[in-house]
């Protein structure tokens, strides 16, 4: 992650502390005395893709600069269920005030991370690439998409501000795909590109005339679409979106997608079973 | 919604929005005029409990204060798939600005309220309620205890400021369930109560002599624990917490569990099925 | 003071440091040049228990990092007239800069936590212990109840969301006391006591039999109600508020009051008599 | 106040509310429902100078736009015992929520105003003034500065960067009043005045040898400096600072003193007794 | 400008109010009762292109909601000197506070658009268009932008973020522009176009070899340049950029330049002749 | 700088950052890998006097502690055309990051110090000194004025409460001159000076008579109203604004100015030719 991404990232997890903690941990506060110590272990407890592990290691920075953290796994490694992939030292006070924050965000990223994997061996050897969607957490998006990253897919659209896609709603107020597109390759700045989705053969030869730079295609018609799209233009860039499923997602790939769409990389995520395990010392 | 809990809200729309369009959505800029006006629908498209119409509706109004918004439930009704829950209608470019982020935020909420309703249906008719946890998603806190409520379930701790509960973890830092409860009988203030969890008939016994006003039990030692936890005590709650099911909930519950904590309320949440449908006007 | 309570404690003391330096002190950077250097001593001016040594060290710190400050006393130590409690160095328009914001800190906790004392003092032997109120100055709440610690004392609610107390306004528009009382253990969650106040012997049977946990009682009323409670039940918590002064605190204490809440050890608070001495150096 | 106080004033409103609310108040979710409507009344319980009503108006207006809020007097204006000061109707929660934090403004800025116009009458007739200091509580100076312009005082410097004022310990580090003085003649902009304190016959001819155009004398030296002080320069302003009291202040102001400073307008401020008081409707 | 712009600059306003207002307007205070009412009018002292109306307007409804402003001609618009282009009506103390901010705004913004315009002027009739660069003034990117486009030019990259530009220095440091390119084209989304600086024709080919979809050509070899690359490639977009005069621009635009940037647009802005003369009423 | 002017110059650090990086520099990420070093010059391209140095370091240092950077001058020196004046060295991606935000910053501020220089060299040798205006950039303006001092200029007011400035408009809502300064003098703070801006022999002598400190002049009418001034008071500050040039400067000064306005100091200021040279290591 780069500066900026950095400190988002700090910032948000003050805000997540701040959620958790309140005025503070008064459980903690009345069992412990200020200067016990302790050791945790975070132990993955399925098979999975590591990812947050730089999050985690930042809630317990963020609350005590001097809190010892080591990492046994890079973020995107994939780890065996046992597997410890990090701990931390320092406080007790310390550990327990963040450990809910840190296996809050480690067992969702590791989700996304470990579900885009799989999209991404299910498709292997193909040419197609595994996209996420903005259907993400409100809050979490710069950390899922980084998730997405380490599972090994890539990132469509940050925001709305971060490229063009004309959807069907789009194009049904501007009067068609044509219109759209062609209105949108006039206003548009020279560095961006021109994205499209179409669901015919009419829409799609509509948004190769007019310069589409890219075609998007529901998944339930992707097979045909792909191949009038390629017999119609060989540089347009086919993105599928939609419906896709580990069992559609490899037909989709060998129809010849440059890039597929999966909404449920970062939408349902399933929280990986991490537990962090903590002992005096 | 209390007054802060708006404030809250408002404050994390901002964030949400932000978070998604950057400098601006750069697609129906070139697309469309600026005077468009259109009209949005969201539908469900699946059987579900409703949450998030409030925040979905507050969306629309920060992008625009002069949207109109229309719900057409309650949050908290629940609605057979086909039902239209609400619509909304204004300058489209405000819609398109708003229609992800107000998605993302419903079909969140709603998961997580549906989810509710059915372990609140599940142990019907006993004197048990369902409660939430901790495992919550990171910002969203507050919205997701809200949902819960909206199932029919009760809020457990809203964070590590709002109720003692000494955990395996303190306990064994402390030397003891008992030496834990008695410290904190004498340290914390005195409109708190003193809950603790506990794992075999001696935690138990150390937890009551000492003065724990609830027990908090593993589901898998419910069934036995909670026998002895009523014979112990009459006045102690009874709370279980763990690896608890649609399953084994009601079973739980028929074994005189007072409060039973169902992490999946808010983890690992499927996103229900809602779209927003588009039309000039 | 915890994570939170410090990062409270730093923000609000930049702001306070901006309320008085605006955009900078010109007297200083008229009179004098850069690098003078400065030593500067606070000193009890009277007999006071001393609060806030931690703040005004902040003051300096966050001026400058590079300041060097020593505490001769611990927050919460008792110092005679002319005692010297702690001692600074650095450049001399720090010095300057942070004097004033830190003397005002210090003389007004000081004044909190000498105050507590002489109410401790005033029931030493006796059970009951001394309470704060929600009468503090707005935006000191949690460095006056800090101070309120220091002097002996216990914290009453940090806030409206830390605890139910019912108060005679509530049940007024409840109903009375006990419709009050009984609603409020139906929706109020496991883990929160319900204390409540009362002014008659029939307020108070309400509240008992609806199983409240704490009553409050106004202190001209003290101990005829004090005597009924302790009859009416051997658990519930006996708090006094109101009109409680240092004549007749311990009457009160000794009738058997567990907690006995003081408005004035937050309010009309008299700053304590200490003074920062600057020399070269 | 202006824009900027005004601005000032609703940002403290807001961090004084959340202070004082942190997640909200619980006691009146448990007891009352929702839509329950209260009015309520400031009433004054002794006589007094009334302070902080606009600031009190504030607070509900913060919670609820719709609040109603009606003053029977002006901020300034000098009210007997019994005196109905205002009233507001709205939600109960709403009146309840923010009872506290007007009555903590609202008493403790009634009492600087009022100890402001005890001074202010105890002069009345002569020619001075009596001023404020920076002895101010942190975080509400700016309120506090206006409670003393309400009293009939003037205000000394809001700030360091507010005028010029050379104190003893200035003039220490810089070698002397004189220099102090002449250095900063030289230096500071063309628009300020330069002020310093002088405590010997000696220290008041270099002050005004050197230009200063305001000299601070101690209360304790003052009859006799202020006769030299006159003698030696005709326009040069005299400030009257340090050990003023309500018994020797008016001794002060006739010697010929042209501004007094009282530390004790806004340090160890007795808070007035106002109550409000709620009833149903 | 949309939603997202707006926030910004209602959030930019306040900060330029408080640079220039502080603790509020000292002389307005001591000069004017509260209540005095006043008139003021914009009026261009020279030709020009107006732009930054709408920033003035919000200058004073942030500090009066009530204040009147009515705008005689549209951002964009063209005037001679003597035009009143605006008018506002409001409390004299808020026309006087908001003066020096509105007219900052105003005379910048509106020499930004005056330069663009004769830019655009100047190279009438070609297939060019003019384009700023991110040699703006920090702090006011947004609004400089905004200025461009009224003048009738192009945004080139409101960031790093929005858009790839292969600089001189990237090649340099990866190697080379091809390398540079190929790299950038296997790395980046397929939303994003690639655009790369050129120096000669060896670089030139490397460019559009690798795939490059523009590139940028230094004022001083474009004549030359530019006809290489329309020969090399039909459909590469030519950017011309550095030393751009208006002197050489109508040349360079017929030699063929698809995009010129021109530095002048956002840096040393001459201001517009711009005053605001107030009246009582 | 002083504390409070190099908090505001992080804080505006971190805005000007921000607003050129989004979320993050695309470009850099997509050439580089991350671990490339790398070294940059800052080289001037003609004559100036350089400021913003120090502002320049801090942009690498926000960027990454870590960053070396090292001035050759001091901010205020004066170099020529080649001259490199500082240096830094840092991991690639730093510099490319932060290059822009430092050159504008660089460029604009030396602009500013040079200009003044500029005019302080025209009036050597006469006792007049050369002033700003609040004729500065939004949101630059603390930055601004400290290049004006670099350049050998002194400040007048940082902004609506730093001083009394009696402008032709207030004496106009106040009835005259005479009436605005004579309402000044009994309610402005006795630290303050008033200033008055007058228009004739009458004007002036109304200042006088009410006791203005220092009356401002229009540079058209400089010559013969600090003649009559002069007469009037012999102590009566003269200050001189409007149309000031390079060509009528040393007139107005030898005329007997005291201060000289300038708004071209901060007005329509010329970048200096920077430039930031990078290569490998």
């Amino acid at each position: 992650m780069n500066w900026l991404d950095e400190g988002a990232l700090y910032s948000s997890i003050g805000l997540f502390l701040r959620e958790d903690l309140g005025r503070g941990d008064i459980t903690t506060q009345a069992v412990l005395s200020r200067n016990v110590r302790a050791k945790g272990r975070f132990v993955a407890g399925e098979k999975m893709v590591v990812a947050g592990l730089e999050a985690a290691e930042e809630v317990f920075i963020t609350l005590d600069p001097h809190a010892q953290i080591e990492a046994f796994v890079a973020d995107g490694e994939e780890v065996e269920a046992g597997k410890v992939i990090g701990r931390t030292s320092g406080f007790a006070d310390v550990l327990l005030a963040g450990e809910r924050v840190a296996l809050n965000l480690l067992q969702h990223l590791s989700g996304v991370a470990t579900r885009t994997r799989e999209f991404v061996n299910a498709i292997e050897g193909t040419q197609a690439k595994i996209a996420d969607t903005r259907k993400t957490t409100p809050g979490l998006r710069m950390l899922e998409k980084y998730a997405v990253l380490l599972g090994g897919g890539v990132n469509h659209r940050h925001g709305l501000d971060d490229g063009v896609f004309i959807k069907a709603n789009h194009a049904a107020l501007a009067g068609g795909v044509g219109t759209a597109v062609k209105s949108t390759r006039e206003k548009i700045g020279h560095l961006h590109k021109v994205e499209v989705e179409v669901a015919s053969d009419r829409e799609l030869k509509e948004a190769i005339d007019n310069g589409a730079d890219a075609v998007v295609i529901e998944a339930s018609a992707a097979t045909e679409l792909i191949k009038t799209a390629r017999e119609m233009s060989a540089i347009v860039a086919i993105v599928v979106s939609g419906a896709v499923t580990k069992e559609n997602v490899r037909a989709i790939a060998e129809a010849g997608a440059d890039l597929i769409r999966v909404n449920s990389l970062t939408q349902s995520v399933r929280a990986m079973d991490i537990s962090f395990q903590i002992q005096p010392g």
